[in-house]
């Protein structure tokens, strides 16, 4: 079976890049621009993995950009296999960054009501921060699992 | 290229789901034994998702077995694409509940020193039900992405 979506060097894999640097930029955006996130060693971790997920998608936005340019098929062994194990890779600490910031935005405020009376504006921002780096981890499963079907039928 | 280990109804198979079912109902017995764990949704959702994936790969054991005992081969492409989609989706949940887990525990542990002050001997628990439960989410990694493999190669 042959996946036309999201290969490398297509215009679908370029948007899919493009589209999981943006959303991890503006997670990182969001939680830099929320008050005491620095307390928090979860939300310090999703800044970091956001931050390596946006530079390494970035990284592959420019390969596709460039193969379309030069219209060079990107589907050597050696490449894919490359691109497999950085995106599996993103991919994982990009899921467990959001998850475990999840979590402790949910304790904040479900569990000790936290953001109720101490800081609900920053709240809302941690919150908005989570939901990108969850939309950032969708897109990048996409590219993963797009990635290792290419490499099982290489 | 074909992979040999793990494949559904095979002894390497039969015993990574044996694995999965011990290491997550493993993790739920730490963490129902811990004082005051209730109070915490991310410990909740562990357990209802440790739960999930004892269930599911305790199944696949008992069908592994009963094709090892009959001696016949499990690569349809069907059986296969539902082994694929269940193992996913479990395995998704796991690592998401490991790591919201994780985050509130290294809140608890590092942030907040609430571990030191009120409740040492629960946290202990939490810790060692949250390795539990991401030892639960390798061995399933690995389970999706020879099945994964498999489908892709069928």
């Amino acid at each position: 079976m042959k996946v036309a979506v999201g290969r490398p060097g297509t215009l679908s894999g370029l948007l899919l890049r493009i589209g999981q640097s943006l959303f991890a930029a503006s997670s990182i955006a969001f939680m830099v621009s929320a008050f005491g996130f620095s307390n928090y060693t979860a939300f310090c971790y999703l800044i970091a993995s956001m931050g390596l997920q946006a530079l390494w998608s970035f990284g592959l936005a420019c390969l596709d950009f460039y193969a379309m340019w030069i219209k060079r098929d990107l589907r050597s062994a050696v490449l894919v296999s490359l691109f497999v194990v950085g995106d599996w890779v993103t991919a994982t600490l990009s899921l467990a960054a959001a998850c475990s910031s999840a979590g402790v935005a949910v304790l904040f405020d479900r569990d000790v009501d936290y953001c109720r009376t101490y800081i609900q504006h920053a709240c809302h921002k941690y919150e908005i921060s989570i939901a990108f780096a969850f939309i950032t981890w969708l897109l990048i499963a996409i590219s993963s699992l797009v990635m290792l079907w290419l490499l099982a039928s290489v």
